[in-house]
């Protein structure tokens, strides 16, 4: 199958697929350093969170070239501030800038610049290779339950775009499909920035599963046909008790479902599992800007001056999902148990590994 | 209040506003008989099941100047049958029809080809006079239930550009607005032609209506904010038992208001109920071009050769809709007599009209 890599580390140089080009050209851009590494965060060249925690460690590494011998912190600290006011909110990006000081830190005194670029271009791989292993062991345990007694559902773009490689909601599919599983996916194509139409139904043509582009306002009708087996979506954020922060669209896709008795499946690897965040009330909903409503493309399409309602996500109830996917196995039932279990066993992996 | 006019007939002559143009430009195309009708109202120049019921009126009447003398009925019927083709589910297409077939079978023998356009004319303006009379009416009854407890929600247009003027789901909510209730309309988007960004969002700020637009996947997180009091929605087919067929997404809709206790209203002048259709399996859902679906306003957002799903309507089962709104009054519980017995006083009115 066709991998799609948003990141590619080659000999020491940091390339990425231009995601907002897609799916018209298949445009890579080459990175020099901190700064060019943040304009690229910023300007959603890449977008997904566990992806930008990868771009953001491999330009720290780029930076780290230029630190100067005796400064080594301080420069570190510079280039890592950059980096992190690129996307203030995303998790990933400041977790990998956290293991990459680590890795700083554990260096011997009077470590030289290039011996440290080696520490730290060595861990950035690792998060990278990390990242496809948790999405591949997600993948797996999904497989055991998408795919079955129909088409699928999936929203937004939770696909490799989103991460290093493999990806969450759409790793899930990809498994099922690998598993002998046959069916076809529906694909939302999430407007208000079009991520389904614009990112899943390419990457799901690249994997050569079957794919059917349809508006947001089409989910219900296709549920009634009674074609479809199951639903699967990432997640953002996903509270203690199993309360689903995604793309707005995602809560009437689980209302949905459940009326039509189809499954609602959540892609969450743990690093998206909030235990401190005790349900979804717990969790903001940013409102964007309106011209991605009244535009698109760039061109105007709702009279001027027209009011705009524009939350980028919406809260799906624990109650209207079937089973949260982690890489440490399908929780379902008793959410509060169950994902503190999982994020549990995932650090004892990790702590295992480094 | 600003009038909106989707269709103008003046000294003989068709004017159409193209509502493809709007809300950038209010732009008037001029029609030259039966295939040039056809097309307006396939690639939607003009669309509403009432506004495509008059404009075939008008239509014909373009038509019958060209028909044979002595070959008048079998002129009519190949002109009827272009016409009929355009958009199979609009109800009011077909009835248009039949009362300037009934007008022309109720001319005496041997009339003229310019007898029969004058008779023809005649009948088509009082199909446009009857149409905006009807959505008065229905409007008024329509304001006692729509616009209480909160604010509105409609979906596509169901507004003057769908209709001879007035509207009927927009009719509703400016009439309740009229009557003094106060509330704000959410118009869903509705993609992929996006009549509520490009139409019903410019109707509404025309007539000062509060007016916010959001995208179709909005829907369900706006309904659990708890603001809204209603839904109201237009309809391309009314069968019997009041099942409802309307622009795709509506389904959705009338499950998330069941879900959140939001009652849930259909504007349906009697002209738009199908007492010969027993049920929403029998009303047949017409399948569009996929470039409404891979495309924005000419240009590509989705990856080539992706398989699409572009239904143009769907059916609300009647378990779902709390209230039918006729020009004959509210109808409720049991639909079956009820829409009867709606469609029998229409006709005893026109009868004494007529």
């Amino acid at each position: 199958m066709a991998e799609v890599r948003p990141i590619r580390w080659r000999k020491g140089r940091l390339e990425l697929l231009d995601q907002r080009k897609l799916p018209a050209r298949e445009v890579v851009v080459e990175l020099g350093g901190a700064r060019d590494t943040a304009r690229a965060i910023r300007s959603m060249v890449v977008r997904g969170a566990p992806a930008i925690g990868v771009t953001a460690a491999f330009g720290l590494v780029l930076a780290s070239r230029r630190f100067r011998s005796g400064r080594l912190a301080e420069d570190f600290e510079k280039a890592a501030a950059i980096l992190e006011a690129a996307r203030p909110t995303a998790v990933n990006l400041h977790w990998a800038i956290v293991r990459l000081r680590e890795t700083m830190q554990a260096q011997p005194d009077g470590v030289s610049v290039r011996a440290l670029t080696r520490a730290l271009e060595t861990e950035a791989k690792r998060i990278m290779a990390d990242d496809i292993d948790v999405n591949r062991r997600l993948g797996a345990f999904g497989a055991k339950v998408v795919g079955r007694g129909g088409d699928v559902i999936t929203h937004c773009n939770a696909g490799a775009l989103a991460t290093a490689g493999y990806g969450t909601a759409v790793g899930v599919i990809r498994s099922a499909w690998e598993s002998g599983r046959r069916f076809r996916v529906f694909a939302g194509e999430t407007r208000p920035f079009l991520q389904g139409a614009r990112l899943t139904a390419w990457e799901l043509k690249k994997l050569r599963i079957p794919v059917t582009l349809m508006t947001d306002g089409m989910t219900g009708h296709l549920l009634k046909s009674g074609r479809v087996g199951s639903v699967v979506v990432g997640t953002d954020r996903t509270a203690a008790n199993g309360d689903v922060a995604n793309k707005i669209g995602t809560y009437q896709i689980a209302v949905l479902a459940d009326r039509h008795r189809v499954p609602f499946y959540v892609a969450a690897p743990t690093s998206s599992i909030d235990l401190d965040c005790a349900n979804g009330d717990g969790i903001p909903i940013e409102e964007r800007d309106p011209t991605e409503v009244t535009h698109i493309g760039g061109r105007r399409i709702a009279a001027e001056g027209v009011d705009v309602f524009n939350p980028a996500f919406d809260v799906t109830p624990a109650e209207l999902v079937t089973g949260i996917i982690t890489e440490e196995g399908l929780v379902r039932g008793d959410y509060r148990k169950g994902l503190a279990r999982a994020v549990k066993k995932a650090e004892a992996r990790r702590r295992r590994a480094g």
